[in-house]
């Protein structure tokens, strides 16, 4: 499955509509353009029609949202909506306050989204309106292992059932689903959470995937979380080679994101399709 | 009493609420994460209460204000004074404008700060309404050396006495003092002032261990000036031995905080308590 | 031409104000450093006159504009003006918005900017009104060649001539004019445009060097495309030799520049004075 979504996105490189937080906005754009993408990240409420009129995909991040950027988000995803755009969300943080709560609510009902991706805390909060307590982290009680998979896996369908689209969980292990199919990636590092933006660039690489491949939003998703984790992976043993810290650590993952392949996914993915 | 401070943080990981500016807030919630914290980065208006409450403490970084953000400010500094969290400010480049200085102003009438960090043409302005000319840099008159380190001791000790917090100054050597105990700090390299954000990520590191220390702001003062400035050190060592610049000196330095532990901090720190 | 550019900056570092985009605004503040000036940042416009009285240059760019910041980025180029400060202007992805259009007219009709800098189909849109629906990136069918390098060359003196000032086209061949003198610059990478901020960078490290050398802006825009230019070639040598991707060389991009001597840039400059 991944090497038609490879091609796709060789042949027809996305432009790609950022509407994101300013915390992690420049590795956005970087993992972006490091997925073989080219990133727009206009978000005034003016502009945003036309940005994504000339754009392939759209990707709606909430890390630091405000009054001004939620009415720009959800113009530009009607916009997307309307000329059949793959759009991605990704509800930053929410069940940690109200504006955020409400927010998410706006623009899950004002838009229709293609793939919407969190933490288990984040996905619970949409879902059951749970108290997210952790803020961006995911809380303990949420965290997904092999005792409790496969109670996740039936969860998160309900979701999918819910919004109609697929979801995409975050965690030491991921689920995607779309409701009816599955799949679980096991790839990744828990290093990863020592850098800010690894959810946010996981997030813009799945809005590329999905740029190119709008018939296989369900592969897009999985493809992004996969290459993201892998290269969690590869970023990691460069900095236990090298002796070097977190910092080293994300340039080395954007660098695993530019430098991957068909042949380099197929050898280190762990993934599994029920 | 570096032991103490460290262990707090890692019995208790602080989630810690940025503030800040957009230039360096990357820079910030890496170094929360890489010092064993988790960030949070809200700044709207209407969320700041809702962040605030589940944090356990609070950075306030003028770097690039705006009125929107001063009101999110003094909101969110006003319920960490309720809930008794910790709130460092560092009031970057007062003096530079008339918005600076009246923004500034309006802070520190309307919120109780536990640290006010700063360089020393910053505090000057802040203590005597001096103009600063440097902008976000230090003047050539206010830089800190072994001729005049007494008097500047005192001046400082006066204007912790006038604000009723920790003042901490950062130069040459650095300054920590609650007006009776003084710490000064020999550590740190002139090169991290060729890299935007060591000052806004010293006030960051130093939230995160007052959020998990409130019973020593001093200590935590001392031990984030100390940390950022040994990992200065290290991070131009690597530079030099591997010929490269200051954008590789900015990830070292970053690895540095992130590989830190209590016996490099006991055998690099140049400390000095009066 | 070289040698008393850089001697200049040496002798006066400039205090550059960055009026920018949120994007990759922390890459200009480190590229101005490693350039060896000074950056402001401040964008509000209650405080943009007060910062532009204290700096020596001025830098617009309008990658995430909103109408807050336009009123801004007029405010402080008139000032500006006002002081006889240089002003150069990037009006990344013209021709790609309504807003963005009429944001860039109102701009060039309020302000006297020193230097225009952008890539060819920026430039077009800037000349023809001409749809840019490439976004950010140069469009296919304005990369300039061997080929059409004259044809580009009488474009790009004509442009210089309306906007009376030097115009600065980035591409495989660089070329900058005042509309009279005309310098072509053959250094650089196509890996440059994998990242994202390198057209941001140069136009910072343009204003740095107008800052120290009011008098020769058309050197100065010719010295700030060069110096990139060669970083991009020095570090893309790095990652080879070193295996690594993209993110890697945004740092010893960053890193050549600081690095950076006449030494260095007179040995690897690719430059044809005509």
């Amino acid at each position: 499955m991944f090497e038609k979504l490879l091609e796709n996105l060789k042949l027809n490189p996305p432009l790609v509509h950022n509407i994101t937080n300013y915390v992690t906005v420049n590795d956005c754009a970087n993992i972006v353009l490091a997925s073989g993408g080219s990133p727009l990240m206009a978000d005034d409420i003016n502009e945003v029609e036309d940005i994504v009129s000339i754009s392939n995909a759209l990707y709606i991040n909430v890390g630091t949202l405000n009054i001004r950027t939620v009415e720009a988000m959800v113009k530009a995803g009607k916009k997307a909506n309307e000329l059949g755009l793959p759009v991605v969300l990704d509800p930053v943080g929410v069940g940690a306050s109200k504006l955020r709560n409400e927010s998410v609510e706006t623009l899950i009902d004002e838009i229709d989204f293609s793939v919407i991706k969190g933490n288990m805390s984040e996905i619970k909060a949409l879902y059951t309106n749970a108290k997210n307590t952790g803020g961006v982290d995911v809380q303990e009680d949420d965290l997904i292992d092999d005792q409790n998979i496969e109670e996740a896996i039936e969860f998160v369908k309900k979701v999918a059932k819910k919004f109609n689209c697929v979801i995409a969980v975050t965690g030491a292990i991921d689920i995607v689903t779309d409701s009816q199919k599955v799949c679980l990636i096991r790839n990744g590092h828990a290093i990863m959470s020592k850098i800010t933006g690894t959810g946010c660039m996981t997030g813009s690489v799945m809005a590329t995937y999905c740029g190119s491949n709008k018939d296989d939003i369900f592969g897009a998703a999985v493809i992004a979380i996969t290459m993201m984790g892998l290269s969690g992976e590869k970023a990691y043993e460069k900095i236990v080679a090298r002796s070097e810290g977190t910092s080293s650590f994300r340039t080395y993952l954007i660098d695993a994101v530019s430098l991957m392949d068909f042949q380099i996914l197929k050898e280190g993915a762990k993934i599994e399709i029920r």
